[in-house]
């Protein structure tokens, strides 16, 4: 008999498995500033709304709504368009891979910037696309690509992990441009000045993907959104796994969105940590990008190395992130957390400094 | 500017949209035995473990386990393997659009009977695969097809919806002709008499799926699991997606798999109301198939048509699913209830006839 792992596809076998992001085990008294998730929790109404489902739990033998229609309704109302023109996933990286898969057919080509998502490269392997990895500068420079034969092209916006935005100018050109499926991820965007999602409304090419993981404090419940023309949201539905959000996910997410002063407050705090994080490495002598994102990429003062910072921080009870690729070895990026977080971050800095 | 919608993958663009499943309005009094979903509702264990979750809800913004490793070693140690044998997936559709991924390259042969479940051709024409269809019985009679060229066999044990399960040895004999994976889904397996977990031990193309849906009560929490050789789970595990199964889903099914007194009760229940519904429509006259599942497939008495019947008991307040398939049209698939909601199944039934 022959072993039944040959018959996996060669992409798949020749891929590296999947390795997790670094997590300190349960109990320990690290502070965690590698992963962006919030600093808060979640809005109280997300725990009361699953709460209340666990108290009449008979309701959990019956099937979800295989549509998350409620879901994409608060959606639609608080982002100003229709629920038709909104899909939920099983968070973001869900609707990556059925973007490829509704798009991309075998050898076609998907392009994106590095340093961005290293999801991108994964899943467009699997789907057996060709990959285009394109330079993020160009003589120093953000510059408008070459779009020739590219069938979809995914833009981080902001960028992860420099934390610059694109231009919504910027977007409308590589949109235009573009002859296939534009995506934008934004999974940072509610901390961001600007943001594309009402360019949904102007291009038939281009999908806006959003993420309760970071703004909403929700990166356990696993929800992302995606916004287009109600025609691109049809294909992708028929695409996803038919019922892809469990019902606990379902209720968490439109109590979370549902409650946008709770975003709010997250968001001021962050920006408000952001700079206040930021000033204070400036002063110590660190190069700080300027961020419209949760974190800050930052490049340490001469004579000190971004990985020996890194492994110091991590002896001293800090998780940090630290990038091999060659064009992100001279920096580290650091989420912003909480006032007494980022003191006592700064403080370790300065010991070891 | 080109339209959008015309960059979608020919095979996508072909497919209808998924018609979820047939769903009372929240607050009606119909009886629903439709879906094949547990009379019970899940152990109360669950309701336990994700309320403590909620009760600190601080853990919400942190990512869950990306491997679900406390969920596959409480799956493995009440199956008899090692947790390196086992896949945990968002519902067991995931698992089966996992395993298209992972082994069917583009124009590459998937094949299983048919009536079995409908959701075998979507996935495979996403996938881009062929699809053969074979007739469930030849002469009357179950049958070894002929397995020449399939890359990829989807084997539904207990069949859905005539509810008999193939012996051990038909599975073993497959599994040795088969060039390719054999996918046994025993969703309905916890109804049996007997199953074929134990076969992953003596076949490495071998996978089996069971779902949380069913037995444990579980359908809104959306868990499946599969059980192969080490080797295989190590594939599915790179194509599957990387944060797949939410914290509260982890948590719920622990706490579901953890009850087995608890899921015993669920189908010692069954079994008994199956039986008990079996005898109370035969004594009406119908025909019914012996059923190792939580459902009964029943051909009506002469003179009373399956679609019929259907249309009247939707009218008394009943759902059961009519296939209009040619090979299923004459009967109706009945989910066992509670003996109430089958004693008044009954007395409708009389008073139509």
């Amino acid at each position: 008999m022959s072993s039944g792992v040959n018959y996996t596809r060669s992409e798949v076998r020749q891929m590296a498995g999947y390795v997790p992001g670094q997590q300190p085990s349960p109990g320990s008294r690290i502070i965690k500033l590698n992963t962006n998730e919030s600093p808060l929790p979640p809005s109280p109404k997300v725990a009361v709304a699953i709460t209340d489902v666990m108290r009449n739990d008979s309701i959990m033998r019956r099937y979800p709504d295989p549509q998350s229609m409620e879901l994409r309704r608060i959606a639609a109302r608080i982002s100003g368009c229709q629920s038709s023109q909104v899909i939920a996933g099983n968070g973001s990286d869900e609707l990556l891979r059925v973007v490829l898969d509704t798009f991309v057919e075998k050898d076609e080509t998907v392009a994106f910037f590095s340093p961005s998502y290293s999801l991108y490269p994964v899943l467009t392997r699997i789907r057996g696309g060709r990959i285009k990895s394109l330079p993020l500068f160009q003589e120093g420079s953000i510059y408008q690509p070459d779009t020739d034969g590219i069938k979809l092209f995914f833009l981080t916006s902001p960028n992860a992990p420099l934390g610059f935005s694109f231009s919504n100018d910027y977007i409308r050109e590589l949109a235009q441009r573009l002859n296939g499926i534009l995506v934008v991820d934004e999974a940072y965007a509610d901390f961001a000045g600007d943001n594309a999602l009402a360019l949904v409304h102007e291009f038939d090419n281009l999908i806006i993907l959003r993420t309760l993981s970071k703004s909403y404090g929700l990166a356990s419940l696993r929800v992302g959104l995606g916004f287009a023309v109600s025609a691109l949201i049809e294909q992708l539905d028929k695409v996803r796994d038919s019922y892809n959000l469990d019902r606990l996910a379902q209720i968490g997410a439109q109590a979370a969105l549902a409650d946008q002063d709770y975003l709010q407050k997250t968001v001021s705090l962050v920006i408000k940590e952001r700079q206040h994080l930021s000033a204070a490495l400036q002063d110590l002598g660190f190069k700080v990008e300027p961020s419209q994102a949760n974190f800050v990429f930052v490049t340490p003062p001469q004579g000190c190395l971004a990985v020996d910072l890194q492994a110091a921080l991590e002896k001293s009870g800090f998780l940090v992130r630290y990038f091999s690729n060659p064009d992100l070895a001279h920096g580290l990026r650091i989420t912003v957390g909480l006032r007494s977080e980022m003191d006592q971050l700064i403080d370790a800095i300065k010991n070891i400094g």
